[in-house]
């Protein structure tokens, strides 16, 4: 451990700052969770934050760091997400005027949010980058002061905050399993954790798609892009700072993919009855898809954020129900008489089947005259009521098979 | 107040029963939900028990209240709902063997959640009736000790100690806003908290489809039946012991509509990044209903449980967005004319929409010979992009109208 840009004294100096500014979030043990992967887990609700990130810590201590001129001036950040509620809340917290530039298609509701916070907000750019270069532009002409979402000693330090809050709630803890977008969050958190006990290990979580850290820590090139449901650390080029920070004291980095991140949501909605967005589920999702890895060790996973949209939420739900065979797509092979379709959904009905959707065409289907296909969808009570319901269909005469919707790999 | 069957000293021994026995679920002010609402609301996170309600509470209560003679031959209870999940699992950890009836139509996820938790589980009955007479009939030929779910003292006083706690939390509360099934809850808290605070309102709030207390309270006889998402508090003959004690201390009990529900799930997710079920949301429901009369006043709502099957829950969400107006269907009326459909289309497209379905059938639809209707359901951002993408369709010459779905009521 070589001097590094944030240490363990910035990080007490932060805690001491955000005290009473940001939530001290519970730490609790995940007991179902735990039994599930074999692990024993330890959730930091990082998403009862007030506005449900830890962003709100290291957006607070950096705009407390500012002095009277640079906060009479006013501070500016980009961001779509995470980072303009924090900076925006505590910005109006401590009286000091925000601008944050978002892209032009940010949905309005992300928009009124911020302004509800008292900011300005300057809608300039098709994407992230057009918005970013408005904003550089925007802080030279108005003398703002530029909040980086991570790659800042002060943002990286009020991060740091959370581990040793974890920490001071469960000393034993063997690993801490922290999400990375640009890397603020671990390389506080790998600084706190580290001078406190200097034999715990640190693991970063990306998603496959944005391998960044990864790239960097092992040398590799791992292309980084596409839609990813870990919106939140969907980034390709991570900090100077944060990656020196990694360099020296993260441990490991894995790297979950979508399936997995869907899942791990779901079980934190049905078991924990908590709301994470995909960044926040990234740490079960990892110890999901390594159990080996973390089997019987004390995790501490942090729940980073529960900022997701309902829409996308009710999406990632309905795929989960795939997966689990609760809601399926069967398709009927059927001989074109008359009473088939209803001979199929009493066979559906009276196995206590759903029907929710039901597709019967016979003009363009690449099959014998005399048949057809059925297409449905119908939902059961659990993968086994399904089984009983192909088994009772096949039974009676008809070839069935299940369709795989995409998005059903897992 | 007469000598009522459960007091102040119940409740505390009953706390002192069930300290590091159950959660002490956190009771915090929701910022947000005030502001929206206009009354100063804090939650007592009840969701978080264990089992996912509180009636972790009445069943360890009731369970320790057993002589060792009782504690040996074990104990019965009937319930596919929180009751059956909170005995099975205090019953395991106090070593007291336990038998749950269930319904033959329990989702198997249900059942196994009770073996899991290691009880012997019966499936008799269709439904609640049948399996009740079924688990009497066992309780009697094999000596068990019937657990009721809420018209005993033991679980009144247990239940009680949320109460204690949410004032001993926030003393000075105003009112408390109660969900009421079986009345349990709102007899033991309602006990609680008239004796520490005299002066303070306890409400009960009940699905407008089930006003069982409501109809003993108020002298009316309304209906009950239906379809409720608040299952747990679907009920349609509240206690006699529970009534007893509403009767001298509810000071008054309001209804609230399916859509209300569904819209106080929906924020409690979004806001609150916590899941309740229907019956959970009850207290929620009730304020944002009647604004006026909690305006300024420090509520206390009890979020009861958070067993809410997934499924069930996508639902609410997906009924939230429609009512919101970010998924829309819309019919429009074309000219069957080549080229019309990729017209509406692009219009849709450019205006930034996502159709999600189309359907555009020609031979049974009850228009002009040369007119068509095109049905199609969309995404937009917000209400806002809704209607900007309608006035765009209509500016292009296409009547349109916004189809509303069931269930979109609110």
């Amino acid at each position: 451990m070589t001097d590094l840009p944030v240490t363990i004294a910035d990080i007490r100096t932060a805690a001491a700052a955000l005290a009473g500014q940001v939530v001290e979030t519970p730490c609790a043990e995940a007991r179902t969770l735990s039994q599930i992967t074999g692990a024993r887990l330890f959730l930091k609700f990082e998403n009862q934050q007030f506005t449900a990130s830890f962003k709100d810590r290291g957006a607070c201590n950096k705009l407390q760091s500012l002095n009277a001129a640079e906060r009479k001036a006013g501070v500016i950040a980009m961001s779509a997400g995470n980072h303009a509620q924090g900076v925006a809340y505590h910005a109006a917290r401590l009286g000091i005027p925000a601008t944050i530039v978002m892209p032009r298609t940010t949905p309005f509701v992300k928009v009124r949010q911020t302004r509800d916070h008292g900011a300005r907000v300057v809608l300039e750019g098709e994407m992230l980058a057009g918005a970013f270069a408005a904003a550089e532009r925007i802080a030279a002409a108005e003398g703002l002061t530029m909040i980086h979402p991570f790659d800042d000693p002060a943002i990286i330090a009020g991060q740091g905050t959370v581990g040793l809050e974890m920490l001071a709630e469960v000393p034993d803890l063997d690993c801490l399993v922290v999400p990375i977008g640009g890397g603020g969050l671990i390389a506080g958190i790998a600084v706190a954790a580290k001078a406190l006990k200097p034999g715990i290990e640190v693991i970063g979580v990306e998603a496959a798609l944005y391998p960044s850290m990864y790239n960097v820590l092992k040398g590799e090139e791992g292309q980084c892009g596409g839609m990813t449901i870990a919106e939140g650390i969907a980034v390709k080029e991570v900090g100077q700072i944060t990656r020196a920070i990694a360099r020296d004291l993260v441990d490991d980095i894995l790297l979950v993919t979508e399936a997995e991140l869907e899942r791990a949501i779901g079980l934190l909605l049905a078991i924990e009855k908590t709301v994470v967005e995909g960044a926040g589920a990234a740490g079960l999702a990892a110890v999901l898809a390594h159990p080996a890895r973390f089997a019987g060790k004390r995790c501490g996973l942090v729940l980073s954020g529960g900022n997701i949209d309902l829409r996308l939420l009710g999406e990632v739900i309905r795929r989960n129900l795939v997966r689990e065979g609760r809601i399926a797509g069967l398709r009927v092979q059927i001989s074109d008489s008359p009473g088939t379709l209803a001979a199929i959904a009493s066979l559906i009905g009276d196995g206590g089947g759903n029907i929710l959707e039901v597709n019967h065409q016979r003009l363009f289907l690449d099959v014998p005259v005399k048949n057809a296909d059925l297409d449905l969808v119908i939902e059961t009570r659990d993968a086994e009521h399904l089984t009983d319901i192909i088994t009772r269909i096949t039974a009676a005469g008809y070839p069935v098979r299940q369709l795989r919707p995409s998005g059903a790999e897992g």
